[in-house]
């Protein structure tokens, strides 16, 4: 596919995350947006959303490692649905590394000074169906 | 989960494309509305997406029928990821039905009057990677 601006915005974002640093992080976010934390579980806003990834981080042992694999960008107007391969990567206690490969789904906006932010971040894509 | 008046809206847009009513199918979607054709084929505004549905009614030899299965969605503000089960039930010229489930992606955003409007159709989900 075509390169999108969108592709920068979302390894910068999972830099952060990696880096565990979601002060930055959270100005990826739109103030009304909602991460899928798991499925029937979701936090609305950027105070819930910055408690969740210092739940997540914590839940994975401090070792998450976010990268990007295949990516898909529909554009219509000002918002846009990202497809995209998401691998997670974890180290638990006894040192052993795992990798969880998802197909997520985002949703940006791009607000009137052209910067696109998440609107909704659901890393399951459409596992959701199957697991609610 | 709890309904979402977008269940409504959905199953009324998928009336009209079974019924081949294009026109009035039309008024769900936004002005810059995207819909993805197949992989790889998209259509942007009303007048392409029209075509699109003309060209899909005969590609169906106008047997579609448009079936709604397990829904989720997911709101951030005034806009939401639906993500679905979407059967497509299709007649051959020799009589033989088949049918299609995808698990379908949209996006709509609510008008200030409060009327979702479609503004991404990606029937195709996260298989678009696959398809790529």
């Amino acid at each position: 596919m075509a390169y999108h601006p969108l592709k920068q915005v979302i390894e910068a974002a999972d830099k952060a995350i990696t880096e565990e640093d979601f002060d930055s992080l959270m100005a990826f976010y739109a103030d009304d947006a909602t991460l899928v934390i798991k499925p029937g579980m979701i936090a609305t806003g950027k105070e819930q959303i910055h408690k969740a990834f210092l739940a997540i981080a914590e839940y994975f042992n401090h070792s998450l490692v976010v990268k990007q694999g295949a990516m898909h960008v529909i554009q219509g107007g000002n918002t846009a649905l990202v497809i995209m391969e998401t691998v997670l990567e974890t180290t638990d206690n006894t040192g052993v590394t795992s990798c969880i490969s998802r197909r997520a789904t985002y949703v940006f906006r791009e607000d009137p000074v052209g910067k696109w932010l998440c609107v909704i971040d659901n890393s399951y894509g459409t596992d959701l169906l199957g697991a609610m």
